[in-house]
């Protein structure tokens, strides 16, 4: 079941750079085995914004929200979730 | 390159059924063959709205302008749309 | 799995009052059904409007795009969809 | 009677683990019992946010204005109130 | 128990005069009426606009919901309904 | 002269509760007062909130500027004045 | 007593252009009676749109209401009214 | 050529009393001074609000600029501008 | 002096193709007029909207009034309009 | 390929002056350097704000993405990024 997420990361201005970059590569990795597992199905960066728009398969809305709300960054992140569905135009198997 | 674009149906209510299956039909065959090309990547529903997410894979913003408002539905749409990157923590080649 | 659905009505003010009893009349059959069936687990009236808001209980977002859709108001309402997902504070079995 | 509330909580970045530890534990143990006693028919959390959507059923207005500002997460949320009431297509007399 | 309604009415443009009379003397009498019962507590108009902010002092959520979708002008009006209680700082026994 | 005024109340997550004590103390003899005076006509509190909504009857704006921003509580708020006046269908003396 | 109010003009793109060029006019003659009389301070247009920004000096609420409500183009404005008072730092002893 | 230009300003909360004593009184000079010269046409206060709403008459944008941002308060407002131009009903010649 | 001016074209629905053409051939004359004689300096088309965002370089807002809704297309146009003004890091003299 | 950016600076009101100084004059030689490369087409101020209008002309979204990241000023910035094609009235070859 597919679901469409935009997170919007704002990181404290006053926190300091190796605090920042320990969070980023848990969040790196984390993000990664997601990926590998299919979870994860699509990440994108937003151009000229700190942000992404990530598209999840997962079980059920309960799964997305202890993936989502397990990232590193969540603290720093607004969410908006929406849930998707097949699109009966689409061609492409991997999109259901 | 890569866009993120959203469109929302807003059809009259007063247009004949006949002439919306007719423009539907029409956005649907002219959408699968972009689909087939490779320049409509990605097409969702969202659920419970006449609205849908697609990622477009194009050369420039002057071909993505083209391909939109030549769909048979854009009289009825509103269009957003967001220049997407490549996430460096993207580990998949399909997403850049 | 659980959805909240707020549903706006807007019926234009010239349809006849024949036209609109009859659809509220195939919406409530539609929506009872589908109540005794376990699916629209719950709907309320929002106070001084032509509103409500809804808790849908579906396998999946396909299956509550179907339902809504299939709505006999659907074409005059606006939709807004929220995935839910069990309170690790809730006491109530039936609200999983 | 019934009403609607969603309560978005923002606890402060830099609250210590402990000390939100503690108003989490007594805000579930407040809320456990409003719902054993009925006055709190039901709570949902929303997929991948830090908030709530709950059903009360309450004498008053005052009544909701009491137990909602003695939440021990209140000072840390936004609430937003919809009085709800009894839809005529529901056929669940637990939603009166 | 009392209500904050804000009301604002949007007559089509194309509404005979005559029409348009008719019903706001059916609203004039049917809001007197209210008044009269104190179930209508208060009513005043926005200086320069076409609405109005009223208190209403009713039994439950049902009640008020009666009272405004019966409002002649209701299918022209949108509503904002908020509920109100006693303020602590009040000194005015008929704000209750 | 009447006025309608919604009053949103932000303390400081920090504020010293004995601070916030004297603050609320001061603001309470205050809005009394005034109340008394008959000025300050109406207050009720919004369910859920900590924000107020009140009328005032005063000879000019420049005295509804000077009232408000003498609150103890003035910092801290957010403030949205709409003028009214006497609705035409008003039965109630007092609503002048 | 000052007031702020902004008007934005909207007419009905199948307004006929006699039935517009009277009504202008006669907007026209009833704002400069008003100018005249000292109760329209002042007029603005906004570069670009159909709107103006004005300053009114009236008795009260009640007699800036029937002003505006008497504008000819008053059923096809928006209206946003903003009461003012005089600034402690101004020179000018017209703007009290 | 004239702008309209509201100012809302938003000290710190922590800002010590002297501090922003001295500020506002250089903010007062710096206005009446500008008053004087006739850049700065006219200056009012929103009522129950930390703003005003001021009309300029300056040579150009660039010169609205300098004005604006040499403000003392400058980097504790939020600044909305709007170019104006003479109202064709207009019978005043200052506001041209 | 230069301004920013964003344009949303919303032409109705129901006009017949002739009438729209002829709208579009005229504004396209009227802009091109314009841009030859360096009063609008830039336009640019909002990729997948039928919007533009354009340059003007006026001796003033009125002259940009008077330019603005003598477009022959501006009965169906939305307008935002913002001063500009030399950016203090700009290298190219154009821009002034 | 061309993208209108637009950035709103909020520097912090404890930022120490001579560290504002030194972000600024980076911001300065980083821009220029842009500039004269061709890459930042077009740089503008908004009249009384800080904030800018800005024409990028790069290869994809990815390079300006790149771009607007290593802003000196980025932290502090919100970017507001739209993609901008040739219009088919430009009479001007430097818009394409």
């Amino acid at each position: 079941m597919l679901f469409h997420v935009r997170m919007d990361v704002n990181l404290p201005l006053d926190m300091p750079a190796d605090v920042a970059s320990e969070i980023k590569a848990r969040e790196k990795a984390y993000s990664q085995d997601l990926q590998r597992s299919g979870k994860w199905r699509h990440i994108w960066r937003l151009a000229g914004e700190y942000a992404n728009i990530s598209i999840f398969d997962v079980e059920s809305n309960a799964e997305l929200h202890d993936i989502l709300t397990a990232l590193p960054l969540f603290p720093y992140m607004n969410m908006s979730v929406t849930p998707l569905c097949r699109h009966p135009s689409s061609v492409r198997d991997g999109d259901a």
